[in-house]
């Protein structure tokens, strides 16, 4: 049988954790939290599953959370949603991003992607039939030079996908950002998808600029977020999308198709927290920010070079003073000789530049990144 | 902007269970129990919640609950199936239906569906460039005619998609018709997607006629099933796909971008009652059973003509003898003027023959269906 993903390998998250496991490496490869999230959370899927909560949950999402949903955005980013019309729960944010892309981008179609960039954008491109236009993100800073994207526009241009704050390199986006990108598909056919699965996560008291706190670009726009990494359970499995009214009925055809629903008890769960807790999410940018700081510190003394980190869960490193290797086989030779597990900053690019980068993961316990550590400012 | 997804609306099964609300009906529409599984499921989940199994289980599926899936496949239908590279767990039935076409349909192919059918098929392969060819099973028994089948049978035909149990019908495929569609796909480039989410309900001591069951079709198939059905939990979302290892890896190309994995405590909690309480599923056949013919017992004084019911959980009845509507028009009569919900038949075909026949889903407990026979006898 000939592959019709002749691209698609096992993703290097998978391999970077099998090796991990293999070489009993601390894991700071995937991106994962090894704490759980607040116990009010599991209490409250466990009542819902003890109360009958157990059939489908309506296609769009329970209703309770769809509502939770609209209460934090308005609240956060000042944007009144129509709940029934205008939020789509989905299996995690990567179900909504697939369902945006194939919902609007037909053959021959192109979307312009931002490199480094998360791997499950091109797939869902592909397998559409539409193309990626690779655009990379200009270093050190990884910002995004919009001349750039202006150049990759042509008259097949569907899409632009963003995403901040940025896995892997915890850059964020401006509203002046927004400003240009706005301006860019002014009166256009371009629709906006926005992965936003690290938007409680931004340092330094800086606000997240959410698409959705943008009230043009936000009318052509799929915003699509996740509860795993708010709520430290990224195998939980529930995200979803905002769009307008049009854009959301026609990703709600194709998710209706992709899994129906998503497990329903867990959408009770997160919508009881939602309402009863907000605090857990105003608090995650103080809790991760200590986190950021605590792993740069203990860095400090080793002779890699620590790029900034202005959001999400992950710490980029230049290698160059210590090896000469690409960054795959830097990481296979850490993994296997200093026992930490990091993701090669090459996996994230169509074509990688020639910089000595990895990322680390740092939503772990202190134990875990002192154990790290100690291993990394040996090298 | 124009949709990609002309033919889709709400599915039916959600516009019923609308009205069902509305208009404070027994709704016997939407397939899915009114009771739950067993409490040792629900303790099991929340057991592995609250023991950490809170973060990304592997793409593939937890290990624990890939083998007890082929413990169960050997046990039941003497095929050894390998857990690593042979099965994978996905969020429902319905993402890995869409999963296995999209793997293997490409642009220009044409998928071989036998109506009525479940309504998800079309669209997943409307949005990979495929095409549905449909060929209608055979009145009144919902037989397959494989002469049909093969006279559709093109140069660009790429699947043959089957469903046994079959919903709506509860028709059921013998082995006989295994070896014709063996025999019809032998030396060919054709594959078989088979729905089996209903593999445990089957009636009058007839064995569940898998395509697992049969080496030489097995070697071309995907076998799709879900936990879903077997344990009364149709909002948990947990399915699998059986495939040969080349099949499984073009798969999981798929599945790793539409949902990566899914979530994890059911899975934990799936895989120990598989192992500790193999009963459960042994049990079922008799315990639906005992529905079905309690339904058809409550209904025999009504004015429906029952048809008979060899599998799933579903009762049609042609209701010619009370009505001449279309099968829409007598449900939305019917659940606004008798109080119970049902759903039209037609609703499950590209062209829907000239027949008076609805769907009653009888999974659901006593009082429930002597509410709706009650009102179904007085029409
Ligand atoms: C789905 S595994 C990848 C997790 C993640 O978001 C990352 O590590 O970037
Ligand atoms: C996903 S809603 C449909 C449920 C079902 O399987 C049916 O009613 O046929």
């Amino acid at each position: 049988i000939e592959t019709k993903l002749p691209k698609v390998g096992t993703t290097i998250f998978t391999v970077m954790s099998q090796l991990a496991l293999q070489h009993d490496a601390v894991n700071l490869g995937q991106g994962f939290p090894d704490f759980d999230g607040p116990q009010s959370l599991r209490d409250a899927l466990a009542a819902a599953m003890n109360s009958g909560k157990n059939q489908y949950a309506p296609m769009t999402g329970v209703p309770k959370l769809r509502e939770q949903i609209a209460v934090k955005t308005e609240r956060l980013y000042g944007r009144k949603v129509n709940a029934d019309a205008e939020v789509t729960v989905t299996s995690g944010a990567t179900e909504a991003i697939f369902a945006a892309i194939a919902a609007v981008v037909r053959p021959g179609d192109e979307v312009i992607v931002l490199d480094p960039c998360y791997d499950c954008y091109e797939p869902a491109i592909d397998l559409v039939g539409g193309r990626a236009v690779h655009v990379p993100l200009t270093l050190p800073d990884f910002s995004v030079d919009w001349q750039r994207v202006k150049d990759a526009i042509t008259a097949r241009t569907r899409v632009i996908m963003i995403n901040s704050p940025h896995n892997p390199s915890g850059a964020v986006l401006s509203s002046a950002d927004l400003d240009t990108l706005a301006a860019l598909t002014r009166d256009t056919e371009i629709l906006v998808i926005s992965d936003e699965v690290y938007e409680h996560i931004v340092f330094d008291g800086a606000p997240h600029e959410s698409v959705l706190r943008h009230p043009e670009l936000a009318e052509r726009s799929f915003v699509v977020s996740s509860f795993g990494k708010t709520y430290h359970c990224t195998g939980w499995k529930v995200g979803y999308c905002v769009a307008p009214r049009a854009l959301s009925a026609e990703f709600r055809k194709v998710h209706q198709y992709l899994t129906f629903c998503t497990f329903s008890p867990a959408q009770w769960a997160f919508a009881q927290v939602l309402e009863s807790d907000p605090q857990h999410y105003l608090d995650l940018p103080a809790f991760y920010q200590a986190k950021r700081d605590r792993f740069r510190e203990l860095l400090a003394p080793s002779k890699f070079q620590l790029l900034p980190v202005r959001g999400a869960y992950f710490q980029l490193v230049d290698y160059s003073a210590i090896s000469d290797k690409d960054d795959l086989n830097f990481c296979e030779w850490l993994v296997r000789e200093a026992g930490v597990a990091a993701i090669p900053v090459s996996a994230f690019y169509e074509t990688a530049p020639d910089a000595k980068i990895v990322r680390f993961c740092f939503a772990k316990n202190d134990p875990t990144l002192v154990a790290a550590a100690e291993r990394l400012v040996k090298l």
